[in-house]
C-alpha cells in the first residue's frame, strides 16, 4: 500500500444513461498519485437511482464486506489520504467517501428490482398488460427479486373463503375450499402462470414471501420507528374504511410489511402502479427513519411507473376481477371464446362504418396487432360491412395465439409440481442470503446480537 | 387394538387443586369394555386453568403428534368407537374428545408459564418484589419459559437515547451510549440479575426475545385476525397517547406481539401485574378470532396475578425508575447506604414514639424480616427514644445480607460472559423448537406451505 509521497484514493462521478432512463451510472476509479502524477488503477461501475447522488444509494457495501468481502486496496489509515478528489462530474461527499464504497466492483452493473405478486387467483389480460409484461421485461435490466406476497394474502384470506361460500350456496355442484386450500392453490397458480409466459428463474430470484420470514422480523422493527401518522394518512386504507371494510390490524399496518419487503432486498428500483406510489412513498420516509435513528442502512428505493395501457374489460369498464368482466390469460376453446364474444358493442348496423377508436374489441386488439396490424383493422373499421362479430373473431384469434406456447408450457409446468417447488425452493434460499444480510446489519445497529447457537 | 365385540375409548374429567389454585388436573384415562365390562387402561393427569375444562386448553396434542409422539392405543377409526364417556366429574365435548387428547400423557402434569421481562436497566426493590421473586417462585410450579423482551424495547429504545444525552449534558464525565449499547448492555444486564437472583436455567427456558424472530412471524399472522377496534381500545395505548408521547406504529401493535409472545409457547399461565390485565384479555380475543377463523391451535391463555407488596421509593411514593427513588437491588456499600438513609421520614421527635404503620422504612423493614422480628421492631418503634436513623441501620443490613448471596453469585457470573451466552444460546434452542412447531401447525391452517429447502 501507498507509503511516502504517494497518494491513493478513490474518486467517483455520475452520470446520465438513456438506455435506462430511471437510473444514472455511478463511476468509481481507485487512482494512485506519485509525485504529482496521478494514474487510475482501474474502477467499476454500478447504476443507481437517477438524480443527485444520494447519500443512502451506495452503501451497500457494508452488507458486501459481511458477504465475506473485504477490499485491499481502498484508503484506510497509513499513509494514504482519504481523498474525496473527484475525475470529473459531481464529486464525492459525505457518505460516498471511499470507506463507503469498497465492496461495490463486484460487476453489479444493475440495480436491484424488487415486486410483489399477489396471489389472488386466475390472472386475466389486465393483469398481463398492466404488471406481468413488464415483470418479465424487466429480468434483463436488473437484478430482480420477484416474490409471490402470500403473507399479505392473509389480510384478505377470510374474505376469499366467504366468496367461496357465497359460490356454494348459488351453485349446489360448487365445492367451497377452505383457506388454506385457497391459498396454497393461488400461490402455485401465480407461480405456474409466471413461468408458463416466461420468467425466467435463472435470472430472477422467485421466491414466496414466507419462505423468508425474515421480512416480518424487520417489520416489526421498522414498525418501532414508523409513526402513527404515517399509516393514518394512507389512502388505501381509508378508502377500504370508507367502503366499510371492517379492518384487520394487518391491513393498517400494510405499508410497514411492504416497506420491509423492499428494505429487506435493499432495492433501489420497484415497478408499482400509480396506486401504490403513496406506498411507496412510505417506505422511503420509514427509510429514512431508521437511517436517521440508526445509521444509514437503507437506500432510498425510486418508483418506476409500468406504462399500463387501457385494457377494457368485456362490459368496457377497466378489466378487474372485482368487476367480473375479465378475460383470463390461460383461457382457451369454448371460455376463451365466450368471454371474447361477450365484449359489448354498440349498436351500429352492420353496413355502417365504425369507429375505432369508440370499440374496446379495438382496444384489445390494439394489445395484440402489430402497428401494420391496426392499421389495417382500423381502416376495416372504417370502411363499414365489417361488423363487430368479425372484429371479435380476429381479437379471439390474435389472443389464442399470442398465448399459445405460454399454454403449452404451463400444461408442460402443470405435469411437474417438483419443478415449481424447486424453482422456489432456490429463490427463497437466494432471496434468503440476502435478506439475513441485510437483518445481520440492521440488528448489529440496534443491538440485537443473536446468540450464536440459534 | 380392538376388534368386533371390544370397545375402547377414552374418559377425561376435571378436579381442582388446592395446591394450586390457578389450576385444575385434567385426568385422562384409556378404558376398554368387552362385553359389556369397563376396564381402565392406565391414564394420565395435567394441569389446565381453572374453570370448566376449555375446547382449547388441551390441544396439545396437535403438537406432540408433530413433535413425532405417535399414540398407537388411541380411538383410530375401525371397530373401535370414539367414546365421548366420562368416568366422573364432567364429560368431555366438542375439541375435548378423545382424537384430541391423544399424545397429552408424556408425563406434563404442569401448565405452560410464560412471562416477558423487560431489559430496561438496573433493577430495583419494586422490580424485585413486583416481578422477579414470583418468577423465581414459579420456577418450581410449571413449565417456564421465560424471555428478555428485547422486540419490545425498542418501541423505547430512542427514547433511552435521549435520556442517555439528558444525562450527558448535565454531567459532563458521563459519556452517553448509543442505542445498541444501551439495549446490549441492558439485556446482559437483566440475564445476570436474574441468574444471580436464583433463576435456574435448568428449570427455565430462559431466552432473548429475539433469538427466537418466529415471533415477529406469529405477530404478522395474528394482526390479520386481529380488529383495529379491539388495538384502539387499549387502555396503555390511549394512556401514552394523553401523556403526550408521538406514538411510533408498534407501540399500537404492542399488544399483538405480546399475544405472539405467549400464544408461540401455547402457553396456559401468564403471571402478570394488574396493569397487563386488559392485554391478556386481547390476547385471549386475538386467540380466539384465530382459533375460530382457522380451527382451534391456541389454548386460552389464563392471567395469574402476582400478589405485589406495596414497595415505597425513597420518597414514599411507589417505587419506580421514573419517579428516580429507588433503591437499587444490586446497589453495595456506600451507594446503598446512601439510598437507604435517603428515605424520607416525619419530624417526630427522637424520644417520641413512632407509628410503624406510618413510615415508608418499616414498610420495607417488612419485606426482609421475619414475622418475628417485624414484631419487635414495631414494639421498638412504639417505645420511642428509637429515632428512624436506627430503624433505617436496621433495614440497610437486612437489604445488604438479603442479596448478600446474589451479588457474589453476579460477581462470580460477570467474571464469566460466556456462562450467559451459554445460557440464553441454550434457552433459545429449547424456546425455537416449541415455536417451530406451533407455526408449523399455524402454517398449514394458513395454507402458507414452507419450500421444503429453506
Amino acid at each position: 500500500m501507498g507509503s511516502g509521497a504517494s497518494i491513493r484514493g478513490f474518486s467517483c462521478c455520475w452520470r446520465k444513461q438513456n438506455s435506462f432512463p430511471e437510473t444514472d451510472v455511478a463511476l468509481v476509479y481507485r487512482f494512485e498519485s506519485i509525485a504529482g502524477k496521478t494514474k487510475r488503477l482501474g474502477g467499476w461501475s454500478r447504476r443507481v437511482p437517477s438524480g443527485r447522488p444520494q447519500a443512502s444509494s451506495i452503501c451497500l457495501d457494508d452488507s458486501r464486506r459481511l458477504e465475506g468481502y473485504n477490499d485491499q486496496s481502498g484508503v484506510r489509515g497509513g499513509s494514504t489520504v482519504n481523498a474525496g478528489t473527484h475525475a470529473e462530474g459531481v464529486p464525492t461527499e459525505g457518505t460516498t467517501s471511499p470507506s463507503r464504497l469498497d465492496g461495490v466492483d463486484r460487476g453489479v452493473d444493475r440495480p436491484r428490482i424488487l415486486s410483489g405478486v399477489q396471489p389472488s387467483g386466475k390472472l386475466h389480460l389486465g393483469n398481463y398488460f398492466g404488471a406481468i409484461r413488464q415483470h418479465i421485461q424487466r429480468q434483463d435490466q436488473g437484478d430482480c427479486f420477484y416474490f409471490i406476497a402470500d403473507y399479505h394474502a392473509l389480510t384478505s384470506l377470510r374474505e376469499a373463503e366467504e366468496r367461496e361460500k357465497a359460490i356454494a350456496a348459488k351453485n349446489k355442484a360448487y365445492l367451497p375450499r377452505p383457506a388454506r386450500q385457497i391459498l396454497a392453490e393461488n400461490i402455485r397458480d401465480v407461480a405456474l402462470d409466471y413461468l408458463a409466459l416466461g420468467l425466467d428463474p435463472k435470472k430472477v430470484i422467485f421466491f414466496r414471501q414466507s419462505d423468508v420470514p425474515e421480512v416480518t422480523e424487520l417489520a416489526w422493527i421498522l414498525s418501532t420507528v414508523t409513526g402513527m401518522g404515517l399509516l393514518e394518512r394512507a389512502h388505501s386504507y381509508k378508502d377500504k374504511l370508507a367502503k366499510g371494510i371492517t379492518p384487520n390490524v394487518g391491513l393498517f399496518t400494510y405499508p410497514v410489511l411492504m416497506a420491509a419487503d423492499i428494505l429487506l432486498y435493499r432495492s433501489h428500483l420497484v415497478p408499482v402502479g400509480k396506486d401504490q406510489e403513496q406506498h411507496l412513498e412510505m417506505t422511503r420516509d420509514i427509510a429514512g427513519a431508521f437511517n436517521h435513528a440508526y445509521g444509514e442502512v437503507f437506500p432510498l428505493p425510486q418508483a418506476v411507473f409500468n406504462d399500463t395501457p387501457v385494457v377494457p374489460g368485456t362490459d368496457g369498464q377497466k378489466m378487474s376481477k372485482s368487476y367480473g368482466n375479465t378475460i383470463e390469460i390461460f383461457a382457451e376453446g369454448k371460455a376463451l371464446e365466450r368471454a371474447v364474444m361477450s365484449i359489448v358493442t354498440d349498436q351500429t348496423p352492420l353496413e355502417a362504418p365504425l369507429d375505432p377508436e369508440r370499440c374496446h374489441v379495438f382496444a384489445l386488439y390494439k394489445l395484440f396487432a402489430t402497428p401494420q396490424e391496426v392499421e389495417e383493422m382500423a381502416a376495416r373499421y372504417r370502411a363499414g360491412g365489417f361488423g363487430y362479430g368479425n372484429a371479435k373473431k380476429a381479437l379471439l384469434a390474435k389472443i389464442d395465439a399470442y398465448f399459445a406456447p405460454a399454454r403449452a408450457r404451463r400444461k408442460a409446468l402443470e405435469r411437474d409440481p417438483g419443478y415449481i417447488e424447486e424453482v422456489l425452493a432456490e429463490g427463497a434460499r437466494r432471496a434468503r442470503a440476502v435478506a439475513r444480510t441485510t437483518l445481520q446489519l440492521v440488528r448489529e445497529r440496534l443491538g440485537l446480537l443473536r446468540s450464536p447457537a440459534t
